[in-house]
């Protein structure tokens, strides 16, 4: 059990809101902003690094965004369901989007194999927390 | 001028982008991160703490959205819209959501008067760099 | 093996830096500030809250001091030694101090409890970084 | 006048602590942050991207710890001045760094021009909060 989990169990506040699925997704937010820090330097160290901008760009992005997400939602004693959608929903993106350019250097830079690996898991414990409603909103933002 | 707006006039990257509505929410963005992180503070040091309670965590949430909100505003060479959008929904939720918390004790806590309308410029400065689409889609959410 | 240290071994940058204990640290500082925002959070929503104020204020410095650590840990392609010592006695600092104020209310908050024992965790993976080099140049610089 | 100084002279706490200077500091360290952002991405977009990887870097490390350094000085009403010593020592050397750096390259970007003197005026109002008791204390600490 992590810590994020044992917090939660720990500290006064709602009991009914999916503590197993909020402790996974703050675990997985904190997980992939190190990630992606991570990647945008060896990015930064690699020959081809021209070639790596919109990479470095993107890790930067999601790891200020996973960042954001995992503090946000580590204050769960007074949870704002409609910040929480919103944010959720801008760190989807943010992982899917950085996930998507790190598979296209997977196959020659191992740090971003890794590191899509990492975003695509985020993005999973992310939408985990939004709801039905949350999605059709995102789904009709995707069309749009 | 600000920082924010040279930086940016000497910057590599696209220049139709409303560089002066940016580089305000960029400002407003660091502006109101600082003040909700200084109004949380004064917040805990109150006699009234127990009062407290919802402005300081509303505040916190504000400070880290509106800090991730401009970092990710200061990397504009590379313009992710719907990123951008998305972000920008949370941070207008949480601003005006602190704002109409810190207004509450605005006539016993001046921090608090304060922060409220540093927050509500914030808004104001986001709000411009969302188009219309994006505000239906915010307005359909408020209304869910 | 944690991501942290998958992502060094993948990445190119100098080989002799000790990346066991490198990524160790940045694990640490990691899981020390999502511990202490969860900390300050569940302080806030105690019914002694007024007693919980310094808990809370050095649970959010020490968040602040570990994030920034760990991401400048995370950065390790160019390692400017004299930052990272410098940055890790301000973190060694704030986590014993987090740990002293939480382990005051250990008895009596599991959450400070878990805290104290992270901040502690943290304390330790820091200072093994900290060999007896820095801190003489430490010294040289402080008398200089 | 800032909202960082209105924010100081509002809040409950000590008054002798020279609330211009830690204002300053606020005000210089947020400004900073911001600004050395901006320059690591338009960094990242100039032709020459490869020659500019140690700035990118120092940009990004300074970023990160004006930030953190904003913060804590922000929480003014407990001031730990063992820890804002230590932090204002990283503080310093990560300006004066970012600072050297940039100026390498400022007769050819002009954003690093601008970050190279914002990071000395950060760099200047940091000094400025670190007195002879802290530098004789960090001294001893050194020793110990």
């Amino acid at each position: 059990m992590s810590h994020a989990r044992e917090m939660l169990d720990a500290s006064p506040g709602p009991e009914d809101l999916g503590v197993v699925e909020i402790a996974a997704a703050i675990d997985a937010c904190a997980d992939c902003a190190q990630t992606c820090t991570s990647c945008a330097d060896a990015c930064l160290a690699e020959d081809d690094v021209a070639a790596m901008r919109d990479c470095i760009r993107l890790d930067l992005d999601c790891a200020d965004i996973c960042g954001a997400t995992q503090r946000v939602l580590s204050r769960h004693a007074r949870f704002d369901a409609a910040l929480i959608s919103r944010l959720l929903l801008a760190c989807v993106h943010a992982c899917a989007g950085c996930a998507k350019e790190c598979a296209r250097h997977a196959d020659h830079h191992d740090h971003c194999r890794i590191c899509a690996e990492v975003c695509r898991s985020c993005e999973r414990a992310c939408r985990a927390l939004l709801d039905e409603e949350a999605l059709k909103e995102l789904q009709a933002l995707a069309g749009g």
